[in-house]
């Protein structure tokens, strides 16, 4: 499973993709992306005899990582040796590679560590500390407060923790927002940003099979690339690691899996999933179908523009899948009706107590007004903006960051707060490659949609095109930009405002007039949405801790979680899918289809196939409850050995972004002894592969 | 595909499985069991650019073979031999078979000639010639007539020309009826009965995958039985031979498949097809289950108790399994409307004519009055007879025969006329064995849902229990009767009337008593259904002559047929399904699970595993339209080459009953390269594979 993340500049979108949690639908035990502090021991017992104690829950959250690219991993040795997903490092991979030497298209191989490439911008966190401070937060919000004070109140201590955190530790510190309110938690992450590239395959048997074969099962792909953390140059000692077992999990077995899933949307209240249903949906599936046809026709130029959008299109392509089986699932009636029928069943509860009615029973109601103004909004708020280009993006920050930084740390906008600026410069000044002619396609493929819904009299239409056509827009602003330049980019951000204000480059130009349009469209949605609605969404928390205490779990919000379930096959399209898949059944789709297109094997599984033990797992599925994010997490048992490596979700598993079902619903893992078999037999990797088996 | 067939006594139920056909949803050009005068070769040329001529479509009749156990078959070779599936065979090979040789679990293989063993009761037929008899039956019809005059007009016609027929030219002679009405043929086989066993499987690689993986797709099954056609104890000569290619078919190819489709639903009216949905099948699908459910308690006594209900419980689990898809379909809502706005567009047309509307148009609400009085009647009709016991079947054949035997021919009911005496007798006089506890199992599992849904009170209840319960009835019944020895049936139907009156066998006894009941049924359904629904279908059949000619073709008549079409995937479960799967597929789908139950393979797969070119194509599919009793047709390709052995359709083509889609609609098929190996590498059969290869 990849994480759907589409990034849009520093400013992360409330509208779309907005996180928000709990279902019972065949829901079993299974169902769950638990927080570390509030696992089910009681259900894990009962169901499974085993009850997991502190040094067990500390080992591995310590050796979990997350990885800020949009995914999750695990130490696999003392060495700082990070086991993750291909598709989780194929953008680091990329960045890293040249037309001359494609490690995407090759594969990547650092026989010794002096050979371990660096990482353009790749940050990955180990969640050191959590601490609840909730009444911290809600104390900053008085009685007589009106919702807009509240918001800034909310927000000013909210940046005061996290900043006094950092200042006290070093350490990244984020408050996180659990059931939408219910709790803030202040986790502090260990950061590290020299991240080296040890080995990755070739895309071809990475993701083998392609977009058709992704979020399906049966399955047959080695999903894994191997990073090693430094930090002073030397590899970081990482004590806690997870122990390596080949022979993997036997059907049936109790398996956990330790990550950090983006975003699920299970907590919502009916009138919630209905505008995502109604609008959000339709609207970015729109946008995904129009950019990746035109990224798709890009690449048929030539074998470098191929290369250029491959990585693109993958995570597009990825999120089209995901979203429009999820899409699927809200059409649904049967699942509108369960959510319509556990929100009614919920909101009676209140009304049958007096204390609980007086103070939760008119949140929902205040949800559907919010909504419903949202409705009225969504066009003009969703396509008054830049999608997808990294140097819109760039400049926007850029412009923003100059700006913010001169106020107060209280009075600035999210995302450039003190303790949020390593990580914004991290990413403004990292040596990624750009390609403007990449950059153009997607701008013009943007603008051309823009027009399309606003017309040609829209102030931002005309703001960004200027009389021009989209096509000769964006040729305009890519050819004559310098912000490709980390360099250029570092120099605008130390001159400041003023270096801002008189740089001439068209796309800081631009920024700095599409600048008011922003602030207003930000404070528009914090005084008319998010400051009523943070205040309605705490009450239904609290409401649901009044009813069912803490036996739900929090949506997903791309930090830490453990699930488990058991290894387990499933009922599929008339028959049964396996628990597993084999290295026979590889072959067996490769030569399906002919060894052609997303079905082609690499050269060296033909040259060395009978070197392999063709009856080796190859991947195998799980009823743990995950979803996009939860990508490079490894699959553990209860001895804490990892069996395998999560990296997908089967076509049943799209619709618990709303609701869980563990008759279908299945996490996809790469299986260990593939990926030993793989690094001995297929890549002369014998020493990683003696490295994470402690050999 | 297993032909869909529950064996009654002889008297084939109207009420289930009634037969009736063609609509448009996604149809393309490939919709169509079409019969052999009647070739959309306009489409064929136009999409294929392909015609075949005269000689080819002779050719490829001569050479199809309909096996009257419900299945189809070709020549493949000059000397008799013929190619089926296992599951068509399996019946014969049961028979054939001890406690001490069960070929069904080791398989069969007469390396000579002489080894051949010949079949219990096999009839397998070729359509030697067909004749449009129209006419004369419709002559027979007098305006004067009512509907009863007229129906038993129509009977003694058919009967007629049936029995000149057989006098004239000795040849199996059958009415044909097509279009519900529209047409009557005269179809003439060459019928035969000396039927050898030459080579089967075992069952575990003929029926990989058991019932889980039965109608689905990627498929890995060596569903493939040989048999031996034999007349004056020599293999006969079959000049019309189809040539075998181990290469199969490309990808994309045009292939045909001549066999015998069992029926189709394709053009009900609207009101029969709620008239299955809402009656007959939840009705079936009961009984199917709570049989299936006795059937598997007795089969876990013991190893000889499984050997002998396993055929059985595979028939009624194949149907079960076709019969919830198919409902499954009827509970669409869109394939319903598609069929209510089809029949709706149909009837406009017939309105919007002055002539069309007087001669036709109110046949529809005829048949709505039927289905309605069918309703009223469809619980004592459904439950007041014997399902399922062959004991019961040949008491009751044999009443009725001694009886109806001693009327002039045109006063018989249907099946005892004197052209349908040699096939019934065949039947009664079977050497093939009965086992007693199996059929004392099903006789009270029966009649244990009859008194459930009729009550203690009934008339039949009460004839058939005496007052016992249905397990002692069913023992009582079983344990005492002779019927198990065909020499005891000859004798009883050689001394007629009064030696069947005599007899205190008590199955027979039971029969004389229930025969004015069944009688009685039989009548009331003449009088108030049939003689009233076959003018209307035939009024409606006209009508789609007159507004569509010829282009639509007959439902299904388990008659021969040839259905056209491509080598192709498709979309499956979220991804794409191949064309084709191989032998590397075989061995992982086995060890995914296991190697165990319905996915373990024969012994001598693994140790022969190394022999074997395990890139050996093994199924694919086409969108060839097909149903239950295409079982076992030849896949040949532009030049009447055999590339492949139709089996099963995928999960996706269950709703083909009532509506072709090209789009998933798949038929499976063994690959010609796949028996080809497995007969020499695996069963030490060279010398047939020499024999079809013509080697």
């Amino acid at each position: 499973m990849k994480h759907r993340m589409i990034k849009w500049f520093g400013l992360a979108s409330v509208l779309i993709f907005a996180v928000l949690t709990a279902g019972m639908w065949h829901a079993g035990a299974e169902e769950g992306m638990w927080t570390f502090d509030n696992l089910p021991l009681k259900v894990l017992k009962e169901k499974y005899g085993f009850e997991p104690n502190q040094e067990w829950l500390d080992h591995v959250r310590l050796a979990s990582v997350r990885f800020m690219d949009g995914g999750s991993g695990s130490f696999v040795s003392p060495n700082g040796l990070v086991m993750t997903n291909h598709h989780v490092g194929v953008g680091q991979l990329q960045k890293i590679s040249t037309p001359e030497h494609d490690y995407v298209a090759t594969g990547f191989y650092a026989a010794e560590q002096v050979d371990e490439l660096k990482c353009a911008d790749l940050e990955v966190n180990v969640l050191v500390e959590m601490e609840d401070v909730t009444a911290r937060i809600k104390a900053s919000v008085k009685q007589d407060m009106s919702d807009s004070e509240a918001l800034k109140a909310r927000e000013v201590v909210i940046a005061q923790i996290e900043k006094e955190s950092l200042d006290k530790t070093g350490l990244r510190s984020n408050i996180v927002n659990l059931y939408h309110g219910g709790e803030y938690w202040l986790y502090r992450y260990k950061k590290y940003t020299d991240v080296r590239m040890v080995m990755a395959p070739e895309r071809q048997a990475a993701y083998f099979g392609g977009d058709f074969d992704n979020f399906t099962y049966p399955r047959y792909d080695l999903d894994v690339t191997f990073f090693r953390v430094y930090e002073n140059d030397k590899p970081v000692r990482s004590d806690h690691y997870l122990k390596w077992n080949t022979g993997g999990a036997a059907d049936g077995e109790l398996v956990f899996v330790s990550g950090n899933p983006g975003s699920t949307d299970r907590l919502y209240t009916y009138a919630q999933l209905e505008f995502q249903r109604d609008y959000n949906y339709p609207m970015v599936l729109k946008l995904l179908r129009r950019i990746i046809s035109d990224l798709r026709e890009y690449s048929r130029k030539g074998a470098e523009e191929e290369r250029r959008a491959l990585i693109q299109i993958f995570g597009l392509a990825n999120s089209q899948k995901a979203m429009s089986g999820e899409y699927s699932g809200l059409l649904d009636e049967k699942v509108m009706e369960k959510r319509r029928r556990e929100e009614e069943d919920f909101r009676e509860k209140i009304a049958s107590n007096a204390e609980w009615r007086e103070a939760y029973a008119n949140a929902w109601e205040t949800i559907e007004d919010l909504v419903a103004l949202q409705q009225e909004m969504i066009e003009t708020q969703f396509y008054r903006r830049f999608i997808l280009s990294r140097l819109a993006g760039l400049a926007q920050n850029i412009v923003f960051y100059v700006q913010e930084t001169e106020k107060p740390d209280t009075e600035r906008l999210d995302g450039y707060h003190d303790s949020q600026l390593e990580g914004m410069r991290f990413n403004l000044f990292s040596p990624a490659p750009i390609f403007p002619d990449l950059e153009e396609v997607q701008i013009a493929s943007w603008m051309n949609l823009v027009l399309e819904e606003l017309g040609p009299e829209d102030p931002f239409v005309k703001t960004v095109l200027n009389g021009d056509s989209p096509a000769t827009a964006a040729a305009r602003l890519t050819s004559e930009t310098k912000l490709i330049d980390p360099d250029f980019r570092k120099k605008l951000v130390e001159g400041g405002v003023e270096a801002v204000n008189e740089c001439r480059d068209p796309f800081i130009v631009l920024m700095c007039k599409l600048e008011p349009e922003i602030r207003s469209q930000i404070e528009w949605r914090k005084e008319n949405i998010t400051s009523k609605l943070t205040p309605a969404a705490e009450r239904i928390a609290q409401a649901r801790f009044a009813v069912f205490g803490k036996t739900v779990n929090p949506d997903a919000t791309f930090t830490l979680r453990l699930s488990f379930g058991s290894v387990k096959g499933y009922p599929m399209n008339g028959t049964k899918a396996p628990h597993q898949t084999t290295l026979y059944g590889l072959f067996d789709r490769a030569l399906s289809f002919g060894n052609q297109g997303d079905y082609a094997l690499p050269q060296r599984f033909w040259d060395r196939k009978d070197r392999l033990d063709l009856s080796t797992p190859v991947n195998f599925v799980s009823t743990c409850d995950i979803i996009g994010g939860n990508s490079g997490s490894p699959v553990i048992n209860a001895d804490a050995e990892v069996v395998g490596l999560i990296f997908d979700g089967n076509i049943e598993s799209l619709v618990g972004r709303f609701v869980y079902d563990i008759e279908k619903n299945r996490a996809v893992s790469v299986h260990t002894a593939y990926i030993t078999e793989a690094l001995r037999k297929l890549y002369d990797a014998g020493k990683l592969a003696d490295e994470i088996q402690g050999l």
